[in-house]
């Protein structure tokens, strides 16, 4: 069975990517992920403007992969810090793959950092693994065509 | 020790997605995986104009993703077909994650596709895996910068 046209603008691949895409998002997503979480660190880290900045949190917080925490420095008035939720956790894999394919394929000398397990040190890497947690080779997956209860 | 943005201007995840987080490349890059191969199929499936499909095609060739094979059809002149590389085929985890988070966090009735397992019909995720293959949970990752040998 080929998926039709109406398929392929379901496609899951296709809105994920219209979601975090954008380079200011996932570099947004990234930093996070190293713990950045006000807004004057990502600008000072990320060098866009605070208006792209700004769009993009609210993207982010919009579709639920950041929450926004307040916080008050004495004297001031009250801020925002952004946290990963687990939505944005879930993404992890994503990100861990592009960065491992990027150092292995586009870096001339492997990439900045490298990702590692807290518990015993181990480097980590993103694959493809079965419902037991046993890895799968990208020659072994295939892709099945989902029969919906409605036919559709 | 934070990253600087030489590390960011560097990163292999903004490097990777500048190659392929065009919506029209990566759904190129996806039909790859169902087989498609001939420009007019690409065509017929995704709806996209000739010249975008040609122009990302060839990115996709110079990046070292795809490889044209010729062929010919009797009473033709010769074509080529665009089968992925090993370079596409490590980037799987990468598409399944994002396919895997769309189905669970945008789809309102989960994908049109699922993957499997050719050998035992289970079903096939991205995920965190460390040197011998075992499951590393995100929350157990941590991010470590490379002390390069030059000092950069």
């Amino acid at each position: 069975m080929t998926p039709t046209a109406s398929d392929l603008r379901h496609c899951s691949i296709a809105s994920t990517l219209s979601l975090i895409g954008e380079k200011w998002t996932i570099l947004i997503l990234r930093d996070v992920f190293h713990g950045v979480a006000r807004f004057d660190d990502f600008l000072r880290r990320l060098e866009c403007s605070p208006a792209v900045l700004s769009a993009r949190l609210k993207t982010l917080t919009d579709a639920g992969l950041l929450r926004k925490v307040g916080y008050r420095e004495p004297g001031e008035r009250e801020r925002f810090e952004y946290r990963p939720t687990r939505a944005a956790v879930e993404l992890l894999p994503v990100l861990v793959g592009l960065m491992q394919w990027g150092d292995c394929h586009m870096a001339s000398d492997g990439g900045p950092v490298e990702i590692r397990s807290r518990a015993n040190g181990k480097r980590v890497r993103a694959a493809l693994v079965d419902e037991d947690g046993a890895e799968v080779s990208p020659r072994d997956m295939q892709i099945i065509p989902v029969q919906k209860p409605n036919g559709g």
